[in-house]
């Protein structure tokens, strides 16, 4: 067992079910096929919105192209210092912009709040030639600490970003987590919150691969087209995107995916803040656990064959507590962690 | 019916299979899973190779990453003028290399010759500061007219592109239809003539999205895991492509599949070129046809509803003969081609 | 004595004494300082315009950054094929617009016809995603081979260019030797003609190192002064490039220093082609010559010291004429050139 | 009177006159001249070195390209927070490096300390490929605050930068100030210590433009001068940089000027502090003083029109002291600076 991400896990048998049939036909190719252009109006639709929608293959990709996009050579992104973006795609965002400034910003519980972001940008003169020029902020939603924006978080970011000139781009990797979390609609934890483009991920929550970005402002998208060819990210047999995607929506699947990801952390955190000595580090709101184990947990997980994600440098970087004895660790449910196996991990923990 | 390229076809149902059972368990992200490890060693076995192998989801993506590693932004790269990497990737290469010159050279057949790049590559003086400097020959196995590469005119160009120390890519989107067309061994037909670095497509050839990208001199391939990283191009469950490149191998399925298209494209091409008025433009080697229609033929395809790629530029421009009255058309037959198909085509056309 | 290039020349006296009274004061950084306000408010004065002016030290980052600002990285720029920026610059127009596509087009005496680019333009098709956009047409003024665009032939190309979406650059490196030439205004032989960016050279034409950056239409130019910042052309102490500027354009001394250059290559050129066996490429229009020299020439005028440059490139392949016994030569005179020099030049040569 | 740059003043006499004597005769283009091939001896006799040396005009040209000759688009480039490279280029290493991460550290007085470095270079994973991999140190001397790295701190730091297989670049904008301060030889400073490639800047001490790029190990400049090429920063009219240099160098003219520039710092700094209320934020160990200056004295200055650089981001973010009522203030010397000028400063700030 290997709770170490939710990106371990294989994909939905509804998904792939929806592949296998879409392989059987003739289709145009680069993301003009049938089942592209349904999943851009279903996703039109769920959103209650007339985005200009792109599929890509990556969540790196679709960050990285969407940033691009929305920013010039010369600008500073703002996003939390444990941002994906900031801490985990090798520069992947530097290098499809051409080089911008990705500025991480401290804030407790991995969130940014508006005076976190007014100090930053505070620090960049605008206009002023020797500094490169504040051009987005990005959030994570879910975020890198398994912690939720609020929708009035969310809100009031956007709504200073938007001040300062700033255009918002959520990283919605796990943002069926949040929606379900939050009990949000998808318009409301978006675009009616003022996120500019979403990427909105189905890979992590029972997908095998397929991310949207999602530009809420079609004027946004203008020649992205060309960007997305130019990385490569423009795949031959399109339907493999669409294909996901439609099924992954089709009634409401991705929601109820999301949720029993959701639920199966909650139990497991409820489980092991039990065990004497487990201590969580931020507070348990999606499908991602943070806690310091003891060695003797430890241990007996190891022993029992129970892997989980070591993460040394977010336990003493991203907290203010003072470090700890035993392992800083993460844990991950999908869409395919079962009961038994959240029953079997506490078994073997106590 | 539209042959108009083997990228409209899905995928064959053997690598579905293969994509359906590899979304039940858990595996490693990032390419480590078990899969594509397997594969990768399933290709080395095959090319009697030790290379290094990655795996990306297009084409443009490995023709681009690979370039890239094999030059510095202040390169030339040689290739044919009508080369996919030098017309059809929107300048996929020259964004993925941080700006290096692709030199197109002319050549009989979409074929360059040893002379051609001999006067191509003197035009660059070596060590000579305002001139990019000569870095890659990428040659295209199937090429961009449909024709093959001998063996012996492959090895050729390597062996020059050597003494000129020049590293040689083979873009080989279909290299499987080369391959059973020559009669060659994969290794004959790739690091044995010369070839540094291959970009192997199944894609066009029965996979749905899956790309190997083969540095036969693993010292070629340092860092080369961040360059894909840093495009967006490592997948979260990399067992999307592991899963179809060991299926698409797996008992000589990949040249079952391609010899196949080349079967039907041979049985195309015969009929056509009895149509009266109707003009081959290369010989067809593999499973591309280029022949100028006259105005009747086109006329009663497209009122069956049977479509071609209109390929006007290639046509006037790649080509001695003076231009045609009718279209130039480019028919692709693929693994999903029938000779239902072609047999009705053909009684159509006539 | 080195006719070679007009590069080689140091500079004229007039403008060293203005560099020397330049570095006396206490002056405002980053081009903000009198002098260089001066000298940009002179050149509008000069050209009649109203232009975004920015001063550069170098040809190759004018033309770059130039380029770089009126395309998209996903761009095609089209120029002659012996464009300096195609083929002297060793990749600087592709580093700095991000990987854009410079496509030579050939054409007589170094000239592109609106033939030519109808042509070239006409191979890349507007919106389609594999391809490339056609977005800028650089010209040479004096041309690679020493010829001028008449007034007529600069105004049609323009025209087509502007009706195509293109925007228009002029590499001035020697646009004073053609206004001179041509007898034209500035206001004439750019932004008039059609041109919306000159970069004009002062270097050749007796600066040491100075080159303007010319945006007839202010909107162009949003946002480039950080375009240049970041490729480090900012001078700290800017005043180096206004007060070069200032000087050069006082009383008309750039119009006299390129008068000058243009009268001693018309002396050398007639010399030289009364010469058994000297034959002239293309018309001598400005200072630029290029003559195929017999072995014997050639070897009185190495005993005596006297250097040109050896242009085996250009010579074979930019011209139809079969290859020439002999060596292939540039000379080019300059503010510098005397008339003793060039009598010695003649007397040893004859 | 404006002391708030030292790139405000002109340049030395003495350097003017060899401009204009080198502005006189022929000689070869783009850094072949006998002055710069003189000027480049000239610097490894004074720093008993055999470096590969390169000249341009900006500093920020001479960093950013230094910085991406020792680095690979997917690294991470330590520097302090206050750094030139981090906070003043406008992203141009992030520009020319084709993407690097430039990682700020905190560190007390402007400085980093090894503990920093060690953190920072910890939160790494090497061969993780998720992670940027740490490839350089960048050290600033004179640092932005003014301050000076001890030998023994230099050589510590590069030390385990080596340990760590990081490159050490220098920013030395002030190297002189610093040498003169420290009283080291040029070699104990730079690669004694560890300092692979040195920036050492002549602009700020006197010079018009010109930066030297000092790679103390010839193998760490291979192919850079491609790098430069197509950045543009190859001057056509190299002696330009060439003639100033040598002028700097010869009879301990760049260390008269530096040591003139550091006598006017302290007296300014020791008249300042015994005003009531003016602090110092840091110890003034060259040219450069940074203070909090009351309202009064701040309004007695403007009213005689006595300028220096409000620099409140600094002042605020980098010191640990409580926000400060007035104005934080930068003071900055020059070869130009007179004793008259630091007396009538004091007189009128008193």
């Amino acid at each position: 067992m290997n709770l170490g991400s939710d990106n371990l896990a294989g994909a939905s048998p509804k998904i792939m079910a929806a592949l296998a049939l879409a392989a059987q036909d003739t289709q145009n190719p680069y993301g003009q096929d049938d089942l592209s252009i349904a999943a851009r109006a279903a996703l039109n639709r769920v959103f209650e919105a007339r985005a200009e929608i792109f599929f890509v293959a990556t969540g790196t990709a679709a960050n990285a192209l969407a940033l691009a996009q929305i920013s010039k050579p010369w600008s500073a992104i703002f996003c939390h210092a444990t941002a994906h973006i900031n801490e985990a795609e090798a520069g992947a965002p530097e290098s499809l912009t051409g080089g911008a400034k990705i500025v991480g910003i401290e804030g407790a519980d991995g969130k940014i709040n508006v005076a976190g972001l007014k100090a930053a940008a505070g620090r960049f003169r605008k206009g002023w030639q020797p500094h490169v020029q504040p051009a987005a902020l990005s959030l994570s939603q879910v975020t890198e600490c398994g912690t939720l924006y609020q929708q009035g978080e969310l809100a009031a970011l956007c709504a200073f970003a938007h001040e300062q000139g700033l255009k918002v781009h959520l990283d919605g990797a796990r943002f069926a987590n949040a929606l379900v979390a939050l009990g949000c609609t998808p318009a409301e934890l978006s675009w009616k919150a003022g996120v500019d483009v979403l990427c909105l991920g189905a890979t992590k929550d029972g997908a095998m691969a397929c991310e949207a970005i999602m530009f809420f402002n079609p004027a946004h998208a203008a020649e992205f087209t060309w960007r997305v060819k130019r990385a490569g990210h423009v795949l031959s047999k399109g339907r493999l995107l669409g294909a996901q995607m439609l099924a992954w929506l089709d009634q409401d699947h991705w929601l109820d995916l999301a949720r029993h990801a959701n639920a199966m952390a909650a139990h497991l955190q409820q489980g092991l803040c039990e065990i004497a000595g487990v201590e969580r580090a931020w507070p348990v709101e999606a499908n991602e656990i943070f806690v310091w184990l003891p060695a003797a947990v430890q241990q007996r997980l190891r022993a029992a064959g129970i892997t989980y994600a070591s993460w040394p440098t977010l336990g003493t970087g991203f907290t203010d507590r003072p470090p700890h004895e035993g392992v800083f660790a993460r844990f991950v449910t999908s869409f395919a962690t079962t009961p038994d196996m959240i029953k079997t991990l506490l078994r073997v923990a106590k």
